[in-house]
């Protein structure tokens, strides 16, 4: 089955391999007509680019994206935009002794039972590398939700058991903490925590929050094409992701209807709610007010300490994995989340369009 | 948009309102040579059926499903299966206020903004009733999945702040408890929680726990189709489920590395794990361990309790609604995510039926 | 798989058998605020249904259409439209005999080469009957059209080798000859044709003419979602088609270039071409003129004079198939063709919405 | 919408214009295991590699192919393979002046009718040149069809009023005529009339037949999924195919019942038919019989001699088409062929797979 390509209208298709000759994305689907240059993708790219903190794979890899297709005088032209990151820093040699056994919490072992074998170079396909396609890809999608005056932004909600309590989505104080957590006495606190972490040879995960805001109601699809069951396909896609939540999520249980209830008010003759715990999405489809999920990020796999793995040869052994990993993925996972989300709103905000026959004949009399 | 089919092989088409004249739904891609008779479905519809407990509501309905395609001799034929319950309860008039304002926690806003009016009779679309064709479609996943020796299993995780360890998945303990609670104590509990929110004209919600038993390693697709982000999108398309989480979940962000990995051993010659945070799931392909998810749910929205809402006249307003309601959804909706998930699972063990030439070879040789 | 379901964003889901207890349809993502009745539907299903002339099966149904779900005040919702017509003069006594050989030029022997078995009562799914589904999505579908200023007209350009050259697409005539030719003249000519054919206990075929006024230009996708590719498919999918060509089709070959192409002119300031060899699609991408594509239908393979065939006992036998038969499919074929042009129609006008992000913005700043 | 995206299990994903850096296709759900070189590959690209005989355009490219993912130790892991061939002979200065009108015949009106605006160097991406992604992709196909005893052939069958019967599909005679046309006498008499036509500066089309050997029974879908209706969609979706025809095609309209009727045989055990009007399916379903179909392929549009079209500034004009051009697209055409029916094969063949029980249960009990 082909499992790379996301997407309705607005479709991405992402290929590449962590120590292959490359990583990359066609995004199909793209309006015409819409500025985009390389600078654009690569800012989101440098927001996962490994190396630059303490707290990520000191792989030195620049990640230098190059648009093949798709625009014409620096604006879309409405054909697939063909993105490329070429890979310039594979060691493989570091992964050879994986070739022979399974590394617990990877999928080593079940790409072996689907595909018969594997790519072990660095994970192949299933490395985090894997998702510069979908932040190239994202950063087309935001362009495109810039233009409607919508906007997602994701953070670093905890760590740990270090949680923080934030309101705004401030992208400034984001990209001030090398962890993405926009209330900096938490994050050095998080920061010594990770420490000790990596001293333990040892890793850790955390929780990252996503808000949209700007979102017009009616957009999602009642049924099974839900907003919030599409962005939950679309976080629980990304690697180590365990769960995801909106809104009051797995709270909303231990409330009472009349507690969890969101009421509506007229302000001014807008239509606004007391409270969201709805997280912006009612019966599937955004009722106009923020957009709020969070996802469950597992702690790194790959950890230095000894473990406990089966080889192919048929034994137990104990393990301890070499090679260059991030100590904690969170941070860099920000990003994903974000252009993850983007992607699939605009998937659904241009599937919206046809829900009304009204809108319908209205478009087709303005052109 | 179409939002009311789903899945990719085996795809299934769901339609009716709750105060139309039925609900239905067509299984398009279902093999044929699978036995299947309309007392095979009324099963499952059974365990959703209204009336059946105090903890339900008293809308009076048998729900008995009717066959009308792609059946011969009581075995299925390879073609489309069209399968219908016709409404024979509805109080249309119950609704008549509600068509003049917004109920808090509903679609109805998101509805009328989406599409400029609604049915407003019972909900229309977002009834829970939409769900009858879930099951009727989850009926016949469950008939195929039994024929791979795979089983699904769901029940009541808890309810409010009662919350139970269940570890074997037993249907006749979960059939027992009128709340799906298979801890019989625990669900004695529970029914005098619901009976206090009830006297408080109030609602709860809770948490549904699946267990899925035998499936084989290697099904589900590495990047975008991953199983457990199929899974999260079929379980999040359920009205009123506001989070899912697998394994782990929302705990792994508070675990380390080497409390979260599943160690690998052989244990007689077989692959086991020592552990299953990973709820069955590494890369987002099933390790032949048992998969493992939890869905949290909201509080019922309906509430005879006084409410702020906005009407359509522009008047901020109080409300109290009226009509049969479930002081709970957590027991009836068990059914229905056991029917998501197998369908789900249908669905992607057929995708994953071409993953390496050798099976492929092998199938057309044989036939 | 699952092949009974067609289109991306209007969707239709079409189910039953001949001799099974109904024929139906769901259409799933037709825009809120139609006005749908069932008159309208049975419109366009009375011009396929049988027994209404000499060259039509004598199979005595009426084929009355019931919506099910989707509408409300006479109104599409947004939400699936289900639509049923119940078999009532099924005679499966007739096929009983058929049940133990393969019929030459149908699907009998391909039906049980695939599913291992089949409903043999009438040819079961792949009986004409399955067409009704089509018809009723195809009503809908109309409706749309109609909204938007494009009209889909069908009619029989020639029976055997008795051809009509007709360039105005006028109903009047198509509904007056019995045979939907709308020369009358030819008309009775094939009239007598098809008599003698009948008297041979032979069969005939034909060529339909499909013509697509006020389509506007810059529908159809540039590659594989080309407006020609996609009415390729869908008629083509009518069983009995084996051949489609578009403008100069199958004579294009013959021409030079400097034929063939069609020259711009600028008239009254307005875009027209001077000839249309394209058939009103270049590029794949609709250019405002007609579009205009023939389907060739082959004759009737149910006939009563004796042929060669084979049972499931391994004999080879001579057979004569029995039943009530269509000496022609063409007349009646007509409508399914303006059918399952009309749907793939809405389907891609809907898809083209979002070509370029000008037309993007300013929908969703209207609304 | 996203149209450069084709197929179901087997997924192609091209990209890529005539002028811009490169030219490339994902392909995305090829089974792993599967032998595959960048050779392999090449070797299908040089059958649609300009200017290897006066009867195609000049323009100077090796055309070579890089794999950049998707394979490990020359073999696919069942991760997507991406495939790139760069542009080197752009001459982009060439095409200037066509910026400002509109060449007859060419998707220039629609793009900009569609777009907006429109990449016009080279026609952009409705350039021949987007073939270079499907022939790649095609290739993966043939090496997956090979493995399973499927051949695709396919050869000039007609160029203008010169027309071959050619039975057998011999890939040695194919290759030796400089226009893909397997009778040699009958391939130096259309070179003369292309002479001719060259001198005109005018252009000619042609007929491609198409032979598939091997095709299981059983392959295809019954009704909207059929295979002649997705073969048909594929052809139909390469520029310049007018009309595609199955078996007897639209000669089938002039034949009786009687006589287009294929009858069935036992021949030593075997099922066979006595003709093969059918062209391989019935009911959409494969029979087992060799698949035949013929693409009908109009003459180049760009001709150097004068034409009338407008230009963006509101005139009519007389232009001469400059540039590099094919006088006939059919021979390079032959291979592009090939490959849409192989693709479409594939994903045909992978779907049939899960069409009755047995089988299914059969495989999954195999692993």
């Amino acid at each position: 089955m082909s499992g790379s390509i996301y997407g309705n209208l607005f479709k991405i298709s992402t290929w590449g391999e962590s120590h292959g000759k490359g990583i990359g994305v066609v995004v199909d689907g793209c309006p015409a007509g819409l500025i985009l240059t390389e600078d654009m993708i690569q800012s989101y790219l440098d927001r996962r680019r490994p190396g630059q903190t303490k707290f990520a794979t000191q792989r030195n890899e620049s990640d230098s994206v190059e648009i093949l297709s798709g625009t014409f005088l620096q604006k879309t032209t409405g054909t697939p935009i063909s993105m490329v990151v070429m890979n310039t820093n594979q060691r493989s040699g570091d992964y050879n002794d994986i070739a022979s056994y399974y590394r617990p919490g990877h999928a080593d072992y079940t790409f072996n039972q689907k595909y018969g074998f594997r790519d072990y170079r660095g994970g192949g396909r299933s490395s985090g590398r894997e998702t510069i396609g979908r932040v190239a890809a994202g950063a087309v999608a935001k362009a495109i939700l810039s233009q409607l005056g919508i906007e997602v932004c994701a953070y670093t909600k905890s760590i740990g058991d270090i949680k923080i309590d934030y309101k705004e989505c401030n992208k400034d104080n984001i990209l001030i903490s090398p962890l993405a957590m926009p209330d900096l006495n938490a994050s050095v606190k998080a920061e010594a925590f990770l420490e000790d972490k990596m001293k333990e040879m040892d890793s850790a995960g955390g929780v990252i929050e996503c808000i949209i805001s700007g979102m017009p109601a009616g957009v999602g699809e009642p049924v099974f094409e839900k907003l919030d069951a599409n962005l939950g396909k679309a976080i629980l896609s990304i690697g180590a992701v365990k769960g995801i939540e909106f809104g009051s999520g797995f709270n909303a249980p231990l409330l009472s209807g009349s507690e969890n209830n969101d009421s509506f008010r007229y302000n001014d003759g807008k239509v606004i709610k007391l409270t969201n715990n709805a997280g912006g999405i009612l019966g599937g489809i955004s009722d106009g007010s923020e957009i709020i999920f969070r996802a469950a990020i597992k702690p790194t796999p790959s950890i230095a300490k000894a473990q406990k793995t089966i080889n192919l040869s048929g034994e137990n052994i104990d393990i301890s994995v070499k090679g260059r990993h991030d100590p904690i993925i969170v941070p860099r996972a920000v990003v994903v989340v974000e252009s993850m989300a983007a992607i699939t709103l605009v998937d659904m905000l241009f599937m919206s369009m046809t829900s009304n026959m009204r809108s319908i004949v209205n478009f087709f009399n303005m052109r």
